[in-house]
């Protein structure tokens, strides 16, 4: 695909929705501090960067290691957002308060909305001591761009389609790849390398390879382990295309399984199943967890079933919606119905220590009358 | 080199060493929540978890998807630590509220240190709500944990010292392996994969290669553009090491150089070796930078040079002690004096938009009466 920033007009969009949204949570400005919500707005993806959003403007403030690029993208595909740039001297709250301060002369700024999962208290309390003066109080905000980006544009649906068919591709070259005498790290810098040469910037988080009883572990790091014959062997990695990430797990079998292996393997396949089968919008995120819940329950697993059963993919890997229990008697999150243009994972799994694990996951678009995967690798357990 | 973990005896050190600093800060225990600070002191790796540290014993809080691996943790190296274990239930910073709360029976914590800026806005008003009715109060602090990390101990310089070699091996060979008709993307995914090769458990950061133009930008993105012959190119790279990282940089020429290319290259290596001469115990982080850009200023080249001259090195790649300007009078960052057992780069650079730029960058561990260096590469254009 062609370069995949998305337009200026599509950024005005997004930043327009946002504004709509600004009267609800009492606020005439948002301070962005969160990386992924700066892309999101401003194409901008630096590993420093704030955006400050006024009813009347957009201002991206970076400092100088980024000025040359983000120049460079305000002339380019943002043009036409008419984003303002402001250079930072010595602090990045220092500048923010400098360019409240130049704007607010205009039209007051009185209640500033920042992002409280997304600013460190360090953060905040220099910034409302430096605000002290003028007139602008800080105001918590949380998950408010979030909300926007749950559901993607089109634009942002074509690169997740596009990088589902090039993980799915680099899965299926890896599961084939796999034998006896390789460590897991050296599996998961081959699948790393892999995900560089289909086209993906870098893996969207630590590629997970483990083998044997490693596969216990959720959440394994690879490690100095060489695969021997009648491993189960656990593959859950993902890329980044474009700045959006895709995310899958599959699991193999160096020679036959086991009896207990094939259990695991068709309780998870039969959980996979029953929460997709649910999957369309309208429906509570928690009842696609609890659908697959039961089905583990039913097969004896419910307790080796240790997370939740998916999370919505996007900028960032483990993005809303969080597919899993209830926390609490009013969990907003878990309730959260699923809309057309929601992005997620379904990936229940089973563990059982010491003994070993599966996991299944898979990336599906929500529908009006269900669902479109993205992914697409045989759920078998491919036996080697 | 065999496992790598502190062994329990170094994490007791560790924790003993801050407790001693706890009333410096007025605090009586430490809610640690920066996942560096968390590893340093318990040796827990995550992207989750905290640590509460009471003058009496540490508390390692984590989720389900950690059980496992933590209490194998505390089974293991870190055994003489004395850690304790707390699972969350529903969320982190209930299950810290219930920790503090069963602690505080015995003990009063009246002055819970947080971490200020490893804290969300978010998780503070939370906290400080939650723990209304225990008669804790939190207290902000700053690089508390950090300031102890800046010094490295025996085991962490052990580990720094191999992985300088290490990356040093990958330069080489990274260097010596470029060639027209790749691209910066697949050079990077080559170099990722030597990294792990080597033995990283990972790269350090975003791999950097920048080809022509591109090297005018001191943090490009590998891109798809293709290295033709005449390219300056630049590497920019590091790997962590049993949970450290190092970080080196240097250029190549495919083809003979310009003039100008030339000049640029011999007057970052007059600042490299300005900012080593003055490197040593006792001496300010702030000299070190001012070296280096005098040295630059003498080259007509000082506008060009839009960083800083280094940084920590350690458990992050980016830590104590920043080696830059002062930014404001009384700047006590800049100003920190070198203690031997420091860990740093060295990395001048000159940056001109839309010609190219150069940056050369070493590791080192500074010592009373000067330094040794991790990395070992020629500082030479490499040309190819």
């Amino acid at each position: 695909m062609a370069s995949s920033l998305a337009p200026g007009a599509r950024l005005l969009d997004r930043t327009m929705a946002l504004r709509e949204r600004f009267d609800q949570v009492d606020i005439s400005a948002l301070l962005v501090t969160h990386p992924a919500n700066v892309f999101y707005l401003s194409n901008f993806r630096g590993s420093a960067g704030m955006l400050l959003v006024t009813r009347d403007g957009v201002t991206l403030v970076v400092d100088a290691r980024y000025a040359t690029a983000a120049a460079a993208l305000l002339d380019g595909p943002a043009a036409g957002a008419a984003l303002d740039l402001a250079l930072v001297e010595s602090s990045y709250e220092q500048t923010v308060v400098a360019v409240v301060e130049r704007l607010g002369s205009a039209r007051t700024l009185s209640h500033l909305g920042i992002e409280s999962a997304h600013m460190t208290v360090a953060q905040h309390d220099w910034l409302v001591q430096a605000l002290a003066g003028t007139g602008a109080a800080v105001r918590p905000t949380t998950g408010f761009v979030e909300a926007g980006r749950a559901v993607k544009d089109p634009h942002e649906l074509a690169i997740l389609r596009d990088a589902g068919q090039r993980i799915s591709s680099v899965m299926t070259e890896a599961l084939r790849g796999l034998r006896p005498g390789q460590s897991e790290r050296e599996v998961a810098a081959d699948i790393d390398r892999a995900i560089a040469r289909v086209g993906f910037e870098r893996p969207a988080f630590d590629t997970i390879v483990a083998a044997g009883a490693n596969t216990a572990l959720p959440h394994a790091r690879p490690s100095t382990r060489v695969l021997a014959s009648g491993d189960l062997v656990l593959l859950d990695f993902g890329g980044r295309l474009e700045g959006y990430c895709v995310d899958m797990t599959r699991v193999a079998s160096l020679g036959p399984p086991s009896d207990e292996v094939n259990a695991w393997h068709a309780a998870v396949c039969e959980a996979h199943a029953a929460a997709l089968s649910v999957v369309r919008e309208g429906v509570a995120a928690v009842e696609v967890d609890a659908a697959a819940r039961r089905a583990l329950e039913r097969c004896g697993l419910a307790d080796a079933f240790t997370h939740g059963t998916g999370h919505g993919l996007g900028i960032e890997v483990h993005e809303a919606p969080r597919i899993g229990k209830r926390r609490s008697s009013a969990d907003v999150e878990a309730d959260v119905p699923f809309r057309a243009g929601m992005v997620c994972t379904v990936e229940p799994g089973v563990y059982l220590p010491t003994r070993g694990g599966i996991r299944l996951e898979d990336d599906l678009v929500v529908t009006e009358s269900g669902y479109e995967l993205l992914t697409s690798v045989p759920l078998d357990l491919q036996v080697l």
